[in-house]
């Protein structure tokens, strides 16, 4: 599979690079785009990359594309994804869209959340939601997968299993998400500026984050009735990583025992989610660089409560992990084949 | 007052030198006492005070500390303060007392969230709640200040006003509490190492925090009723800080603006708890080495529920600094002498 | 003293006002300028000024400063500094400069570093370099005080006592600096988003740095000869904080104990510089907040080198405070009025 | 090749089995030994390996470890690694040691700078400094091999050029290195806590760094002459990398593009050895959890100086990564088999 990758120097599509650099089933970056910095080596704006890819970046350029490789993955900002895809299907290319523009299936729903009105509404349909522990039947033959967001990725990894039961109360779903500064974007800003996050915690978009309708369309579809969640979104001072506390109230007594096994049956069959015991807590730096998902479950008996703490790498599972991921599906691979890594722990 | 610093080179005691180095008001650090360093300077230990204070380290006697101070503060672990204070208090010695041992007022409470039994019962009724906001007209004569807990005095101060003006259902409250390393003990440990905490989040004690029934107390004497919390602490890879995060269901419908007004009507009158406007939010490093509090509060009208998060330093207002104000009450001097100075924010 | 404060919303600038809060000699902050927000709360940008400077940023007017103020702290960048200081001095105002435009004596200088011309050259001769520990007779009745940069403080700190004993050839000097994010603009930058700074280690301006000749300059005097340096600074992942590591070669064969005797007998009445034991090391942490320098400094006999290492906060020491400790030799004060503060440690 | 790994839960012990999850080449991790924690799984200490390395602990047992593995990593304290040693080699087994026990080949320099005697100096001819770099031709047959530290790593390939071609005075090399906190033990301490070191940088060991006499010994067999050095390391707050800045008096003039040559050149040949340009600088990021090494070198004209600085990760290229280039040199395999992997970057 030929792919290039359009935004390659931001966070998520420099991490795709690394992550098939060497990929065993012969997943080749053959281009490399990038509008702000064309004409330059990638590994002048990538240091790290060096040796390993010294491509130049190019302009976009479909027809370009069309001529060199067969999918496209596309690490650029909202709205210029909408723009970017109706183009790269007609021109016969496979896309992997790192952003939001696809990943909702009501064109309404986008335009209420993003504030704005959907460019190509009919390819909402066609779109696949990237997110193989849910639609990994659907990947193959996909043209054109939304890849998820981290924080649904995160919170729905973590809820699933209790929404599959039907162990809680659909309404009293409550998700606490702690974030590295990566998630943010890399074009520098006040508040991604060292100072301002070093040594610092804040939340920000109390419920209002656009990712909130995402997490609660897929955690409505497995419910089969419509699940609302409050999500706040909060900065800590660390590079990569999400760590997601969610709470829910539970319709019935259960047990802590019961809950581990509720969750270890779930993702037994998954390579990459690995549910702690009952003495242990999902921490992000565990996973750190990996495709690794990190999930514990505890019951808070006196308030009929269950807290679930879910931790990943916001640019591996949270985006260009699962990206190799549903690029292996789409080129008939095993789904983790080149992902199979612990993370860096230390 | 002459005071003394028992456990003078734990986090809290040399935060509490550090604050009282220049009061205004006469509050003057006599003796620093110490069971581990004996004859050690202070600044050896603490080389920030150097020049600031280099009083030789003491080992713990009572009665070489009644003929040189008339207060004691006591930054021990719980179950060691309950064996100092009432020496100290026979010896007629004033004290304020950092650990958890005087802040519950039913013995059996203690010993269910302590797991062993109280050693000094009877003093239980003596102690006063160290939380001004709350109690100050108590304080100037209490002989025994229990302290507050860090994460109890940002769960009040957050909750307070929902409880005061009964807005929430009592039982649903949720208190997600992010915390620097220093609320651990400065003893060296797996868990305090800097590689296991940078670029690291993760929950612990979850449900089960010894800090819970103390939030509850609290809340519930306000309510006039029982209150319960899910309390889940977190740690996040910085020094000093808490932010908590609290999420109620409101009992009846309110505006945004209207629940900023009672934030601001309760607080207006409050040195240290500045309240924030609908557009910012909470952080701790604006209060970084202060004793300062911001809380912002936020409605979220799609699941009827109130999102508050609250800073602080846990080391300043969540433990010296609030010990100033409780000496400076002891005093007979203005509650904020010595305190009012701006966070680091840098 | 009636103050303003000109880029009061800067790092340095914003530090200054922290440190004025509540000072006990009467230096107060009348007016803060800014021309970036002009019109706005200054603890809407600064939110940990909330409570306790609550002014409205105004537009950079000299006569309106004239008219309410009688001292001027410009914390604006090179060059600009150049068009305000000329103004400011006709209109009858007293100038602290935190930029670098008045700190080298030598036009020519000054234009072979800054590659421009400098704009205001006659006033070189009339501006005293803002060192107390060196020119602290002079302060008092300067209308133009060039506050020094952070780095030379760093590194002429460190170095004076083997300059003004000739200890060491004059141009074996090494200054390599390790300085936190602070020192750069709190202009967003590729350089200073969190993401590329944290858990990252880099030289930058190898040999080049612009505070080189202010360096050169000041330890050339004490030695009546030409001193060269080379001055590698370093970016290293905390907020805060320099620590300039010196090598130099020694002239004559010394002892531990004989280097350590020089630089405590020349630093001892400083309220300030603190110098450390032959066991201890100067930190960045033990200075964190605070106006004190710590140096300690070791011989390498098997090479016949003394390598000091000097510790300061950049925005105290190195800018904001020194800026108090002149402000206050301006007012007549004493030079550690509202300074005498132990940093955090924690 | 069969594998144990002594001292599996250290930090390059469990880096190490992280490498080796999923070698291409068939290095393959048998049995993991740790006499802190036998009889539980690595990955309940190392919870990143949890699906990916699922083994018990064992005891330390050469009779166990010979009969089922053929190589043995050893990532024990010096001291322990020579009384472990003799034992191994008797039973037939081949050693690569992560201790400093078998780096120098003096003895009496070890007992000299280890304040203590050696207690297999028979063995130190016999050992192989494990260098690729420098001694790949030795490493395939060798059955003892010393693997470098971390400093020494740095600092020789940092000079390495400068001393081939012999550019600089020999004994006015200054290494000035700047080390994240997994250089030091994950056994706990006060110096390694992460409140007392986060936001601050010190030196330490000043002159007299155990590392010091293996990295004059290795850039003396290159110089054929004694080369001294004044080595002085710092700790700053990351968890892994280090950087070196390395200051020598160049010999005879010579121009920046001349510097980049010789060094360009010189590692040319090299997988992992990557040389900047002129206007870039090593940073740690970009080789963080990667075998990569990062060279700029500066020309100081002004002082005739050269300024290299060498990024490395301490864990990687400084440990682990180095031990899987000699075993994969022992495996008769391609050196850089498994490891050609970009930094993380972010």
């Amino acid at each position: 599979m030929k792919i290039a990758v359009v935004g390659a120097i931001s966070y998520p599509g420099s991490e795709l690079i690394r992550l098939l650099v060497g990929h065993p089933g012969g997943l080749h970056v053959e281009e490399v785009v990038s509008v702000s910095a064309p004409g330059t080596l990638i590994s002048d704006s990538v240091p790290s990359l060096r040796g390993y890819c010294d491509l130049t970046l190019e302009p976009f350029d479909v027809d370009a594309l069309a001529g060199r490789v067969d999918t496209v993955v596309l690490s650029v900002p909202h709205t210029v994804a909408q723009e970017y895809v109706p183009h790269l299907l007609e021109a016969g290319l496979r896309v992997v869209d790192f952003s939001a523009d696809y990943r909702l299936h009501q064109a309404d729903l986008y335009d209420e959340w993003y504030h704005e009105s959907h460019k190509s509404p009919h390819l909402l349909e066609r779109a696949v939601y990237g997110l193989p522990e849910r639609y990994r039947n659907r990947i193959p033959d996909a043209t054109l997968v939304a890849n998820p967001g981290c924080y649904p990725t995160c919170a729905i990894l973590g809820a699933l299993p209790l929404i599959e039961h039907d162990m809680v109360e659909p309404n009293s779903l409550i998700v606490d998400a702690k974030s590295g500064i990566s998630g943010a974007s890399k074009k520098p800003s006040e508040k991604t500026h060292f100072v301002a996050r070093e040594a610092n915690v804040t939340a920000y978009n109390v419920g209002i984050h656009r990712h909130t309708p995402e997490i609660e369309q897929e955690l409505s579809v497995v419910a089969a009735s419509p699940v609302q969640v409050t999500f706040v979104p909060h900065l800590v001072p660390m590079s990569r990583g999400i760590l997601s506390t969610i709470y829910a109230s539970l319709r019935t007594r259960t047990t802590q025992q019961e809950l581990i096994d509720v969750y270890q049956t779930r993702y037994k069959a998954e390579t990459f989610v690995h549910v702690l015991g009952a003495e242990e807590f999902a921490e992000t730096k565990a996973v750190l660089g990996s495709n690794n998902v990190h999930v514990s479950v505890h019951l808070d008996s006196r308030n009929d409560r269950v807290v679930v703490t879910c931790a990943l790498d916001n640019l591996v599972k949270g985006a260009a992990g699962a990206a190799v991921q549903n690029l292996n599906l789409m080129a008939g691979l095993p789904e983790a084949t080149g992902l199979r890594l612990p993370g860096l722990m230390v």
